[in-house]
């Protein structure tokens, strides 16, 4: 039995020994990219360790002006996401903190593990769906929908969400039009702010 | 020969009776829809005029408080695009006119008719890219990046825009966040703006 | 202004008073489903509920044979999932339980966030990657690999997994093989097994 | 032991009970149609028998002015196809007999397994491949590209087809340009053929 | 507020250095292509002027067999379109001419600029649907459906059309058949036409 | 005639020339692959013989433990399947031999061309669906469902089948579990499969 078995083998591993490595593509940052995401890591040097992200855990402290610490595991951080369509994220939010209105290319959900949290997203008739989560409750941001999560209670909060993109992208509106090169004419122009409002606003963000 | 091709005419017949159904769908909104569109109108109730939208013809005089006027020929309006992932859209600008920051689900792109413009996007570093365009002049919008357009000449201009998606959305930022049910102090935390000024907002679309 | 505004405001309205139905697809089992999932909920009857899952909350006590108590929480149970292509399940393990082997028709990622499980999937050269994960780390599993997770701690554990499908199917290999209507002498023949572990495992599942 | 796993039964089909519904989506074409295909016949009701198709059985003579017999395995006879994005065709070729040029919304594989034909396909510079095959040779035909088959061999031919739609769509060159309502006017004007060779070609198709 | 603003972008940029890179895939024809595209221009290295593309400006003066010109803007000539699933082209008819029947891979909608013109398609049932245009008018043809549009008017007309591709092929029925390697008598058995016919054709395209 | 037709190619070519490439993406195994396939083979190097597969020639003698001889024809051994989303494996059986259970990333369609076989899948439900075909019968496996067939016939016999990925992965459970480097005792937890089972089993794979 133990030849017709090492016969099978054999058989098997010749026919299938490239397609092994579409099963997965870790992406290799090293090689050109393109529109579907990094080059694959050469299969044979891919271990375990490649699979697992260890990077939430922990403490995250939060200390940016919007009391928040954002954690992203998407494919340039995480490289077996690469090819998968899929990603996350860890969210932490001082008391107060929140996560400034913003969008993705994809679809999102948020699992709140800790505190409480107001989330919710508005769709292209100006309605907005928010509420308060308990622990333990889930919300499903649409793709592309303008989003955001506030913390309303008294401790910290965090939430890990999930989004259906290897590299879903994290556009944040105020930083978007005023933590970068955007002049604040346009920006003035593009969203009906006053001119004092545009500068209070690029001084946040040291971009006035 | 004729005999011959009748025998061939309704072998062929019979066999594709059925599948010239989806060479095209054109939506029937009088039926339940799904994630992927609007149920098909019956195909043998379908002409050319199903296929042809005449909504773009004539002059469009932009009136709301932006001084643009877009006409969207989304699949809702022209049901032909229904399934098909494309779609179109109209944009005129008053002398001084914008289109404020918006975003959609899917790429665009803008031909420029008549007039001078800036149009540019935001991508998710912050980096804003904006350009003067002259008529002739195609631009790209990269899928879900915000971006908006200036009229900067003195005349009125018009452009035209097709989109990968039969119903790609329309999200503009300053509806969203000043002329829905999204209350001011939520607005006001997932912004940043000043309490005074989201008030301002909010009063010119009517919500304050 | 308000004038301006008003009138801005309708004929925003107007043109996207449909559009707004494909910001989402809220799953309405009531009606004929498609390849792609159910039909649309009337948007008008649509809350921020129908975007909120709390079926995760709480002790979830695991009572079946292998130890676990799987929550899952795909379109049919959480209708707001549907179309967006993402879905959620809430694993619970005890003392020395486990998911056995199976496989989905996505990706899958997953967070632990209480005890220590090993974690693992084989890929199409036969080849098992698997490590012993601690509370914070993620794993990922490639699409429609087979794939397991046992808590090996010294208490129960519960992770949370994310799949990029709406309704990402939960194939369970012993199950499929031995407790459905699967003849054993098929089941024999198709696995190698012998006539006596087959009947062993039928009994297991209450089909021998 | 079989409480336990009846128990374990119970939680499982619980939480399952509809998620079956996509592990296949037979059509019924009873119900509206969307654009990704038909709308899912009730689970309850499929049986084994909804999976098998027999239309290939037996011999298939060809009795058309091309000499060919093709039977269509697409969605619509065969629904098990509905919303798995594959399809088959069967091609009898009488001795002389071609499969005009044609193209699919969709990537063609073809099996030769009766005779000899050339089969070959053009792409958009112009270039055509083509080949003569032997019993048991495969050829693929790229998304959308003209291609056809002609046997050139001295014994009738038959070939197998799979295409990776549910419904990939069959034009056919000849009989779109003249078998049906088009005006030889303007069949003349785009194509450059002659007034006398499109009067000649209607002829055949019984459309002068 | 400034130290916590720095101290926010720092941690901002820090978390999403790379992601940038995939908000757009500008094609590097340089480096070796996939089948989704060309690789990434390195983003640091895009600019502005990458998203505009000029090439439409201007008349164009038809000066081909068909009395027509067309200027693609497919991702090869304006790589800013690689990977974001969509491209254009202008067409210029002289008074008569044509563009002859051809297909794409995507679907494409069509406005027309200037002038009066005929446009139709063929569905794989024979069925043709075509209408006269006034300027204004927009024109949708099904994915891979033959289609053709013909100056009807006593003026030079000019069109532009966009699909949902980046490069979604642009294949000519008659410069396929005639026009490249593909032998005369292979012409000739696939099409039905008569010898001399297919003869003709060659010479008008210089490969008789 | 002549020269407005040389003019008219040289306008095409010269605007055509890169958007050939994509017509085709044949496999260059020797360049870095990415996750939708390996890169393209120069477009100037690939002629006829790259679209055909001869290895599907002649008789296969099935020589492994189950009685089986597989041939795939996956884009690894056939670049030309690379990027077009389908691809083909040919199945013989051994008097008694049988396809173990299995799956794949992708659905598949059968067709029996020698033999009688029982072909069957199993749905997340545990429901088997099995049947005994005859020569020239059809079946279909849904995506990534578990799968199998047995030769119950008193002859040799043989099937083809087709499936919609250029890489779609062939998984066979018994290997998967046994026959790599997936530890006895885990095997045992994953499965409920009894020690002494796991031992034969690995034994029968040469892996105890």
């Amino acid at each position: 039995m133990r030849n017709l078995s090492l016969i099978f083998l054999f058989c098997l591993l010749s026919s299938l020994s490239h397609a092994i490595e579409l099963d997965f593509c870790v992406g290799d940052p090293s090689l050109p990219r393109g529109p579907e995401g990094y080059a694959c890591k050469d299969p044979a040097k891919v271990t375990t360790d490649d699979f697992v992200y260890t990077g939430f855990r922990g403490e995250k402290t939060p200390n940016n002006v919007f009391g928040n610490n954002v954690t992203l595991a998407f494919s340039d951080v995480f490289p077996a996401f690469n090819g998968l369509g899929i990603s996350m994220a860890r969210l932490d939010f001082a008391i107060g903190g929140v996560i400034p209105v913003h969008s993705h290319r994809t679809s999102e959900v948020l699992l709140l593990v800790k505190g409480t949290i107001i989330a919710g997203f508005i769709d292209t008739n100006n309605t907005a769906y928010y509420k308060r989560l308990e622990v333990g409750d889930v919300m499903v941001f649409p793709q592309a929908m303008l989003h955001f999560q506030i913390n309303v209670g008294k401790t910290p909060a965090t939430a890990f969400v999930s989004l259906n993109g290897a590299n879903p992208a994290l556009q944040l509106t105020p930083t978007s039009l005023f933590a970068g090169n955007l002049p604040a004419d346009i920006a003035q122009q593009i969203t009906l702010l006053s001119h004092e409002e545009v500068r209070r606003m690029k001084r946040i963000f040291g971009t006035a």
